[in-house]
């Protein structure tokens, strides 16, 4: 029987990771290494029941997190500092908790998310990443970083961002509040920040690939501007890379 | 019979690596993974001759560079431009060839060098370093940057720094001038940074192990002085791991 007197709360975790070595955040088969399947093992272990997590964003495999969010309903009364502590010492060295707070018990990481911020890195030019080569998408041709920030101001606003989804998605609505995408440049390297109420699946990493195209003299501002108004996901251009993508924040 | 009209060339590389994988820069047997190994395997490649690489440092195990230098012979009469390409093309993805330049026949990257700057990361307090990991070493307990900067500061100058030479260690002289040692925080991280003449085996990483001692307040600064004064091995701290340092620059 369950003590029906155990208080049982709602944590929420920011944690970050390197995707690189895992297929993603969602837990699958126990053979397939997925970020969501060692922070449960990790929280089992600790709590000794058997807890599901909720992430804000179940990022793709090889995407890093910086900022994610995650809550679990659990009846552990171990201070949170300790909780912490000891879900850091056992968690692989590529996922890291960085806070923990007790939430509402009605919280939830995903639904209950106003907002995301995602980054996308980029290094151009003749000298392919060596530090960041696992953080960012190397691309070796030159790109007019002027004329990418222009067209990313053009997708700031409420559209129907369907040029960017994967196809074969369906979701109810392909309209999304973008509230800034701004792209800064620092030496051979692009930094692309994307803050939207919702994100259709693929969004960020069609976006950089469309941009890409634009940085490269292929596709101009008003053809841009008409990839969108169109809807037409096969005149945008290809899905970026995993590796350059990284979910920065989650507002509440 | 060589053909004695063939120009020989002596070429420098400024190279960078991930230290992580490797057994150290110099070559061993074939079965040990090393940066001169699969430099010399490269460049074998390409040039169709047997190359031997002299490079500034030999760094350890696990240490890193951003601007390590290597000359070597050849009589290739590829193009620079071309030839670095084919090299970052061939190269394991944790060796980059930064730059590439012709010198004269004499320059040697090791004895031609007057100074050179390594840096050492340090990560500490309660939160082990994620994207940072293999480039920082983490240390769990707080740090008083203040003091061990003032430290460094002592470092400063011409002294014999045998105090911080590893044990068994045969150079002529354990003299040597530090020309600058500073100490940077920025949030958790500390940046220690330090350019002489020369090093002595272990000298940057047992200079941070002492100064270790003087931010936990383990020892003060009368104390620091005196072991550097003493020459006295055991009085200073222990090496510090070798994943936080990094061969930054050369000069000639």
């Amino acid at each position: 029987m369950t003590n029906l007197n155990q208080q049982i709360r709602n944590l929420k975790l920011i944690i970050a990771y390197e995707g690189t070595r895992y297929a993603g955040f969602q837990r699958q088969t126990s053979e397939v290494l997925t970020i969501q399947g060692e922070l449960e093992q990790t929280l089992n272990k600790l709590t000794r029941e058997t807890i599901t997590t909720h992430a804000a964003g179940r990022t793709d495999a090889g995407v890093h997190a910086s900022g994610q969010v995650v809550n679990f309903h659990t009846e552990t009364q171990m201070s949170l500092a300790k909780f912490q502590q000891a879900l850091n010492a056992l968690l692989p060295e590529d996922i890291i908790v960085k806070e923990i707070s007790e939430v509402p018990i009605s919280f939830h990481a995903r639904y209950s998310a106003q907002a995301k911020t995602y980054s996308y890195h980029l290094v151009h030019g003749s000298l392919r990443p060596l530090f960041k080569r696992n953080f960012a998408y190397y691309y070796r041709y030159p790109l007019d970083a002027g004329l990418m920030r222009q067209a990313a101001e053009l997708i700031i606003g409420t559209k129907d961002f369907r040029a960017f989804q994967a196809a074969g998605s369906s979701v109810k609505t392909s309209v999304r509040t973008v509230n800034f995408c701004e792209l800064n440049e620092q030496e051979n390297e692009l930094t692309f920040r994307i803050n939207a109420n919702g994100f259709l699946y693929h969004m960020v990493r069609n976006i950089v690939g469309t941009l890409i195209l634009v940085g490269n003299h292929r596709l101009d501002l008003a053809e841009f501007e008409r990839i969108i108004a169109a809807k037409d996901r096969r005149a945008a251009g290809p899905t970026a890379p995993a590796k350059g993508l990284c979910l920065e924040e989650v507002y509440y």
